[in-house]
């Protein structure tokens, strides 16, 4: 089972490339990141509370960057239910748009946390399109200006 | 395969209900509503683009109606991709909030129809919630202002 979202970005592929492929660009539009961005390097994403806290991440093994193509990540700790699941977004060019195809693939349930995270990378696929289009994204905790799902 | 989303909407059970299953409640978050959404009835989805024009839509049969826990409707005519998909709206209750679970079910293909419409079904139900808890939706054609995907 996978979770599945389309966006289209008016942007150059390289630019939204950019926002995917390197720690600073993810720290834009998802949650605070650090780590390596290099393939078989491990990125960690921390998410944060209002208030500061910690309130939840994961880290990803980078599998696959090819530039201006595709960004694939594995999950390799985090929520039980997102270990072993596969994080990737293809991208193509379609006239002055640049298409984003993400999949969070290889869940085990449609548990009710699969539905939330399907919501929830929504509003963060929404983020990296204010990011790269506007400069400036609503990365977790300012999601919640976006929607808080509670 | 299915569509699966999760929304928290701070308001009573009965008011999220009543937006799902009344032709005007729907058409105060997701689009233009007309027919009969009694169960056994057909409800009938147009979305306009924003000068006005028709472009697309669904008939969806109304299969279940349980007060305050479940919508579910069955797509009978639309985009080929939709046809027989079941669209089902699972409500419960937990503290301040009503927690909808949603779900698009029986995709034949994960399509990049399937990719846009997931990422579209998270910018509706941010419009039922904003709806339901602030009064004020953003139907088609209104919700290119939550996200234009183009």
């Amino acid at each position: 089972m996978d979770i599945l979202h389309r966006v289209g970005i008016k942007a150059p592929l390289e630019r939204v490339y950019g926002a995917l492929a390197t720690v600073g660009g993810v720290a834009g539009w998802l949650t605070s990141t650090q780590g390596s961005g290099e393939v078989g390097g491990v990125i960690k994403l921390r998410f944060t509370s209002a208030d500061g806290r910690e309130v939840g991440g994961c880290d990803a093994k980078v599998l696959e960057l090819r530039p201006a193509e595709r960004v694939l990540w594995q999950v390799i700790e985090g929520p039980p239910e997102w270990v072993g699941t596969k994080i990737g977004f293809d991208l193509r060019q379609a006239g002055d748009y640049s298409v984003v195809l993400f999949k969070q693939a290889d869940w085990k349930q449609a548990t009710e946390f699969m539905h939330h995270c399907s919501t929830k990378w929504a509003i963060f696929l929404m983020s990296l399109k204010a990011l790269v289009e506007t400069g400036r994204g609503t990365p977790s905790p300012h999601d919640a200006q976006i929607g808080d799902l509670s």
